[in-house]
């Protein structure tokens, strides 16, 4: 008997991917905080856990595409992320592979759209 | 100074999950062998290596996704893939999750679209 299937970790391949890109987006439009990051993601209809996004986030910078900083805001201090221009170039690239990918989606399921 | 950006990594990321909806799609609309699957994938513009190709139908046929069966044909035996009703079933799931992560992305976008 073959193991139940997965569903929620097909869908999972198939968001991770994604949510780096929508990170990238969502910083395309400016410096963001943690939290303030979550909160457009999640209206966006991405809710992401902060022990998803954080760890996300170090590791997006360590690669060179966000650049952070820590400031006193609101009575407490924060870190900020902006996108190097190494970033707004990566969200372009794939922003347009999303775009590439759609097509050829699009094309394998033909009538079935 | 940090590690140099891998834009083919993100973009592996991107890809993979949508490489797994390709193949349940390019099956939707009837049986292939691995050969012709390869053929409308890279039509679609998704080309992939038989070392991806055949390791991801053995996985999604042990998740009960695909049947497959070996036949004789054109002086040869080949194996045949074909969706099994839960392969239908997560092919809809991940097409609808689809158009749900293209709307969040045209969303934080926005005008950048």
């Amino acid at each position: 008997m073959p193991p139940a299937i997965d569903d929620s970790t097909l869908s999972q391949e198939l968001r991770r991917g994604t949510l780096i890109l929508a990170v990238l987006s969502a910083l395309g439009q400016g410096e963001q905080c943690g939290a303030d990051l979550r909160t457009i993601l999640g209206a966006a209809g991405l809710p992401i856990e902060e022990g998803a996004l954080y760890p996300m986030l170090r590791r997006l910078e360590t690669q060179g595409l966000l650049v952070s900083e820590r400031r006193f805001e609101d009575s407490r201090v924060k870190r900020f992320y902006t996108l190097s221009a190494a970033g707004h170039a990566a969200q372009h690239t794939m922003l347009a592979q999303w775009h590439a990918l759609s097509e050829s989606l699009k094309r394998l399921n033909g009538a079935q759209q």
